[in-house]
């Protein structure tokens, strides 16, 4: 075994995924932290934070680095979902660096390291297996949302711009609308007051809370059904083998 | 190949339907801009508008003639789900013809134009299907639906109407705090404050908010079981072949 | 054929069910509008309310005592859920006539008559039957939310009652706020402001809105299960068959 | 049969085992009162509460050492969720016996007497069994859920923390939003009101809603194929029988 391979070992081996699922956790903590600071005029732990951000900076590219290095097709690696992540998470913490601090707005970017950890939850694959599986109907199903979402801002807008100019006043505020009220969250910023607009919205709800649940509730089926098969291809094979 | 026929693979090609396609969306688009713009005073894009619709109603009234004329059933098409929608994209154009301004409401039925790009959406066959094959559940679902937004009204009424008779005085009015809460939208502008309102309601909703969502839990299981049979069908298929 | 079956024919067939049901519909309207008068203090049109419902009175009457007439085990029809529900339809008018005024709240039971239409509806059967296949789990799950309501209710009761003692300051009155949040419909009349509210509602919801969602999936699931085996079935007997 | 066996028939029998659901429901009901009347100044009733809690702290104590002494691997049980659940049933109530008064606090664990009333409910284990199966996805979802919270709060706090610092000004706070909103609960207490935080909230919501609803979709599939399955077995076990 080379020592490329003995470095695969060890980086695809427990201790050094659980290193990096404690240093993204932190690193979302110290965010976090961070963030609840700002609001302090002055901050005594602020160079504390730049430290720490250095840290993290050096720690993941060695990792993204080591990543790179034990794949044999890195290119592929490189362009792939989980390289692009990898690469992402180093690059905010650039902007601590002198000389790059291009703007603030890249350090949020530092959230995406987050993306990082779903290469270690265990029945992810099983998820986005069966989300291809019912890749049209999600499809048919955002367009359809998306198609219903503009309707009912059309229909509100219709019933209500006149008496809530402010509100309804355009199609796109009253997408906001529309959108509060078909996800059913309804925060009561915004809400038909003529009877036009509330027969309507009875309508267009009672109708549409429908259409939105239904993606949810196909993934858990079709997850279930994955299942069933598996045990099945189980059981034949037990069978078989007898 | 004859002329008719030529043009039919012409509309029916990948290049036609992606013009039309692209012109639903650009027409969505501009009646949501002209909407927000209703709101100024002076709008001196105004003719630009006008153009636009012009042109929305020559084109879409070409790919109407061009689709009646392709089809050997003429009457069929025409009195069908998408010849009615197709007519319907370019009656509301109609309006900006001088001499045809009959009403501005007629306007909004633009939004129509819309749903000619369900014909595009893949898996909408399929789920019409699945619809079809638990329609008698649905209108069952929504008569009962439609039964506990009445029922939920009149007891709402019943413990409301004196404390909060703006709100709660009729039925009616009742019947609109009814939908509000059985979909989980919740906008806060009506809820019960007295002791037998709040255990009504804790009741109701407590029951109401799942009979409500049945429907989308049912499309969801059906459109999974029709894909099940559907592979099922084809690995029979595959074994018969050989 | 005598009389008896003669009459039983002329009930259960369409002509004389859809009248009954256009009369429980028109019944159902005239509650609503009735109910929307009541706010006006003089009611020109009050006689005509009062002969509407003497009619009512008169035909869900003959309707009664036809479906005892023709029904050979009387007693348990009388006592079946329709039994009742049918005699119930007729009591609240009875308020009407002179002698029989016991109490205005006896005239609210006149919504009950909407529960005579869900003899029509197609599927309702197959709803209940599925109910009753889930039976243990529905009571399981109905206990298990009321458990949930109350164990929150305690958990927000002991954070909130200091700070807000008007909403919070007794379990009962954190009762209704638990309910509103787990059916998520959240009003916005009363919701956590300490940290530790926060927190704990941030866990209760994320759990406790999937636990109140299960029934709803549950249903729907078992009625694809029983479509399912019902087409296997059909299936197997045509195969029989051949 | 010995003493303990005889025990062991009594308490596992339907008089003792209804006496002890009473026992819960009792306990939970007088802990609601008496924190209803904890709002009064003077309570004269006061000295009956600490009465019936000495009751209770007696009866579930008997309780708990009657099962500990029937049962025969008594290490096993103490260890057990319901053997420290019965444990914590009795705990509480000492902080009212003189000397034991550690902390009011204290006094709230009593709520996890409700717990004591699962075992009472059949087909939680059936459910416990669906949830096991499904577990791997449900602590994915879990995790995937509550990135989602940390990244929506992050994106919010991005867009609002300048318009609305007291709300979003940090993405603790920010999260607060994040789980009303994905839970879909919507209070109104927090929401976007920037055209930027506004398109975030949409796209954050659409996606959002969904995951969170998947587990309680899972769960009632698993159970309804765990039911299909079980009856699959019985149906082939009587064709065997045959």
């Amino acid at each position: 075994m080379d020592r490329k391979e003995k470095l695969r070992v060890i980086v695809e081996g427990s201790v050094f995924t659980g290193i990096i699922q404690f240093l993204i956790l932190v690193s979302a903590i110290v965010f976090l932290i961070e963030s609840d600071r700002e609001q302090l005029e002055v901050d005594p732990y602020k160079t504390h934070f730049v430290v720490l951000d250095v840290i993290f900076l050096v720690l993941f590219s060695i990792e993204y680095v080591l990543r790179v290095y034990i794949e044999p097709r890195k290119r592929d690696f490189v362009l792939s979902f989980y390289g692009i992540v990898d690469l992402l998470a180093i690059l905010p913490s650039l902007v601590l660096v002198p000389g790059f601090r291009v703007l603030r707005v890249l350090r949020f970017l530092r959230v995406f390291r987050l993306f990082k950890a779903t290469r270690f939850i265990l029945a992810v694959d099983r998820m986005t297996a069966a989300l291809r599986q019912i890749y049209q109907e999600i499809v048919a199903l955002v367009i359809l949302s998306l198609m219903l979402v503009y309707l009912s801002a059309c229909g509100i807008h219709f019933f209500e711009r006149k008496v809530q100019p402010e509100k309804f006043g355009s199609i796109l505020d009253s997408m906001w609308w529309a959108v509060v009220t078909l996800t059913t969250v309804g925060y009561g910023d915004a809400f038909p007051v003529t009877a036009g607009g509330k027969v309507f919205t009875a309508f267009v709800t009672l109708i549409g809370v429908g259409l939105i649940a239904i993606p949810s509730g196909l993934l858990a089926s079709v997850l279930t059904e994955a299942r069933v098969e598996n045990e099945q291809i189980e059981k034949d094979e037990e069978e078989d083998g007898k």
